[in-house]
């Protein structure tokens, strides 16, 4: 099965396009995780299993951002390493390290992320080219560029206008073109652009469309949904960490976490 | 001192301009490493080690390439911390991480990169504009931006033409004109593209170039310093990964490391 495939049969079995994104910020940790004698390894480790606990009957996916595990030290990789073992095997993990290097480096992430960890899909940074990712495919997995994210900064280097369309419109393009010849590929377009969502669903009609920014970010499901679904209503997988994950900083944390969870998948269904 | 300070003081205590990257790969390790009953980081840390002695009197600077250092594993983190240690002080450490995410997850990458390993810069990935890089401001230290990169595929965006210039243009004009004025910057321009290097210099008068691309990947020494030089003859770090840590697989790995380093040192200096 293609990382697509598989995502597709996930979003069915679950009844839900929600992707919950795991973002382990220590600062943010609710009361009863922190308030007794562990290692902060330790309430990380428990607050995430909590959280996959409370979400998994209301998402498809999780996506771990490895870049918050990386700044737990080198704790963070065995962390990361029992998180994803945690997750059951009926849902996707898509890891969220967002590389983009030449392909001696883009290699070794390759293995990292397929191998040792086991993720369904990367997300890469497209601004090095079609030759620093053609590594990703001979390790098998999805490929996931960013395209319009959903920082209003974002806007700086991808909405600069080249041949009468936007820089992330050439990413679309870039994607669907030249890499997914190559293997399984999926776009990151933010929910907080709809009007940008639409434009790079009609430049890539049949790509998976991972998109954050619904949630603490602001962007509105119903829109999302609207702007980014293909024709046969799928084809998305929406993401929201710290609305979820941190719903509440005190004792009611996890049913806080599901009750967010269901309302986002919820939201996301079509009408 | 600011990294620019910094770096031109090292490149004038070691009459060098030259950086060695580390980029650890087991698969290539020299004979006399490998053949004896040791664990694979031992390996690694025992080699960078000995590539470190063996460089230190030709070199101003030493770019770690963070993927490399992951895909060891748990371990890697800890070798890195290791080998960071084992650096002189008066050199240069370059975080080469290429990383580019939205503030929250780079708020973590700076802490990680300037607190946790003490680099004096990192390098970031430009294509989620300046909201993203704001972060790493806080924390002190140098953010070198990736502009036009040495690998061919790097023209697929970099080389796109927006309001009459590329879009790696537009990069050195807002790292140079939006994020100078937020901390100490840089741009990374590939010594296998010296005429699009001349172009950058030119649109970044005063900002210190990082220019990988010699030896490995057919940069020439003497295009680079004619092309990326600032007016005073400085603001230029070329560095060197593979042609000088790999320069042999045998037993005169050191040696031929050491050989190599002062070779590029010299033809970088100007006639």
């Amino acid at each position: 099965m293609t990382f697509s495939e598989k995502l597709e049969a996930a979003v069915q079995t679950h009844n839900s396009s929600l992707c919950v994104g795991l973002d382990p910020n220590l600062a943010l940790l609710p009361d009863p995780i922190t308030n007794r004698d562990r290692t902060s390894t330790q309430q990380v480790a428990l607050f995430l299993k909590k959280v996959i606990d409370a979400t998994k009957p209301h998402c498809a996916a999780y996506k771990p951002n490895l870049g918050f595990f990386e700044a737990l030290g080198p704790d963070g990789w065995d962390l990361l390493a029992g998180i994803l073992d945690y997750i059951p095997n009926t849902k996707i993990v898509i890891a969220d390290a967002k590389r983009g290097d030449i392909s001696s480096t883009a290699e070794h992430y390759a293995r990292e992320a397929f191998g040792r960890y086991g993720a369904h899909a990367v997300t890469v940074n497209p601004y090095l080219g079609t030759d620093a990712v053609a590594p990703y495919f001979e390790h098998g997995g999805g490929v996931i560029a960013l395209c319009r994210t959903s920082n209003a900064g974002g806007a700086d280097i991808q909405s600069l206008v080249a041949d009468g369309k936007p820089v992330y419109a050439h990413v679309a393009e870039m994607v669907a073109t030249q890499w997914t010849p190559m293997g399984d590929c999926g776009l990151v377009v933010g929910a907080t652009y709809p009007a940008e969502l639409a434009e790079v669903r009609a430049l890539a009609p049949s790509l998976p469309l991972l998109v954050p920014g619904v949630g603490a970010q602001g962007g509105d499901a119903g829109e999302v949904v609207a702007a980014g679904a293909d024709a046969r209503g799928g084809g998305l997988i929406v993401n929201a960490s710290r609305a979820v994950s941190y719903a509440s900083g005190g004792s009611d944390f996890a049913d806080a976490a599901r009750a967010e969870a269901e309302r986002l998948a919820a939201s996301l269904r079509l009408p």
